[in-house]
């Protein structure tokens, strides 16, 4: 059964091209929208595929404009897939009432509480239902596939790559929120979206994945030591600390100076897309 | 004298550090705006300077955010300086109403018509007050300066650099307005920016300058073929035309396939910050 998609802009890049997209989700319930870089490359084959999960109050433009990774996407040979952060027309009070839960701000999870879980699956929207979609329209070469996000994204990013490692082969994260369960952005969620449901909240916190199963895969993490997310909601202490539990081998740098903004992964996106071009080509 | 200027946001960026500032301006009666991309080499020395003038709808953030350019300024060492594109508090009736004129949307021209005049006079404040402020509090080799922009902020680069020669040694632009009095943005502005006084039309017409006087140095031009605005508002034929009637040097590409988006900005501007820092270092 094929998903149509419908192509809303183009823009040439670096001898590739740009797409933003729609398509029908049945997971979220919603028309989704997406972006999608190809490489000048994938005109004679198909390449291996990122996809980048942005943070709260993003959407599916926000790397792609502002991340400064089109240039390096272009010479490695990389496709870019970059989700909006939510559905958008689901319909449900309040989820236009703050800018860190609902709209632009769905956590990357499968919800199971209403009225949220009628559309409030991106998880399984990212994992599996875009992948098979980007698949069927596009030059990707499936089994080289990895994720990347930034802040609430890059919590998304481990936690798929974590339930999804056969999909998942490369995963690296900017700032990423590391333990959902115990700090206060995940707190406001996980009580909307799971309830009480506390075996909910710990298979979707990245800190308590990583403690239950190592990766195959050396994940990267760059983390700027003056974020002001950093000791309150993001807390790479304890992601440390369960990756020394499990084994899992794990790159995570401080970078001195750097703060939480598109500037600090402009500066770092070069090496978070060799990471994964290197991982993804053997 | 000494203009004050106010730190707003600091971002460490490629080893360097972007500053969104303010400051009063009194060509633009107002509190003004302005991010600056300091490289790293400037902690230890005057280096060059590029003004980048951002084109209809932009501001002060723009092209740093979308531009991709703070990679190649860092290694190159150039200083990027980005003006906002017009004063924001002038209180004028109108300045709102349209996106094409008024606030955002300047020209970069000096305004004699109320109640323009009071406050949009963007080209005494981009080619004389702001350099001054920059040279005042920044590690800045003001002798080595160019001037670069997209769009109407392309017209305004080609036109400060042509009335002010000794100012900027090197000049480029993305998908310029070639020939403002011609064009329905250029006549719509200069109405009423200049009422009916005709010689100022075509002292702020780039087409019209250049074919007065042509510059020393070469002129760079990058300009996409499938660019929406092309044969209505931008007009590089008329360009073109004008600077063989002059002899200006001139390196105008048309890029195939390309737009009028920052995703063809950021495609090319590794190469104008080359064209910039070549001409910069003589």
């Amino acid at each position: 059964m094929t998903t149509q998609i419908r192509v809303m802009e183009k823009f040439a890049c670096f001898g590739g091209e740009v797409i933003r997209l729609s398509h029908v989700s049945t997971s979220c319930d919603d028309r989704m929208r997406c972006m999608v870089y190809l490489p000048p490359q994938s005109r004679s084959g198909r390449m291996p595929v990122l996809y980048f999960l942005a943070g709260l109050t993003c959407n599916e433009e926000t790397f792609l404009s502002k991340g400064g990774a089109i240039e390096h996407a272009a010479r490695l040979g990389l496709i870019l897939v970059c989700p909006d952060t939510s559905p958008r027309n689901a319909g449900i009070t309040g989820e236009d009432a703050s800018w860190d839960f609902g709209k632009g701000a769905s956590f990357y999870v499968n919800a199971t509480q209403a009225p949220w879980s009628k559309a409030y699956n991106m998880q399984r929207y990212v994992a599996e239902e875009l992948p098979g979609i980007i698949e069927e329209h596009f030059m990707v070469d499936g089994k080289r596939t990895g994720i990347l996000g930034h802040s609430v994204g890059g919590h998304g990013a481990l936690i798929c790559a974590m339930k999804y490692p056969e999909r998942f082969r490369s995963v690296s994260a900017f700032s990423p929120m590391c333990a959902a369960s115990k700090v206060p952005w995940g707190i406001k969620a996980f009580s909307q979206l799971f309830g009480d449901n506390e075996a909910l909240w710990q298979e979707n916190d990245a800190s308590e994945l990583v403690r239950r199963k190592s990766l195959e895969c050396e994940i990267l993490v760059d983390q700027g030591s003056e974020d002001r997310f950093l000791t309150q909601q993001l807390r790479p202490d304890l992601f440390i600390e369960a990756c020394k539990a499990s084994g899992q081998k794990l790159t995570l740098r401080m970078q001195p100076g750097y703060d939480h903004s598109y500037f600090f992964i402009q500066t770092f996106i070069s090496e978070h897309l060799l990471h994964h071009a290197e991982r993804l080509s053997l």
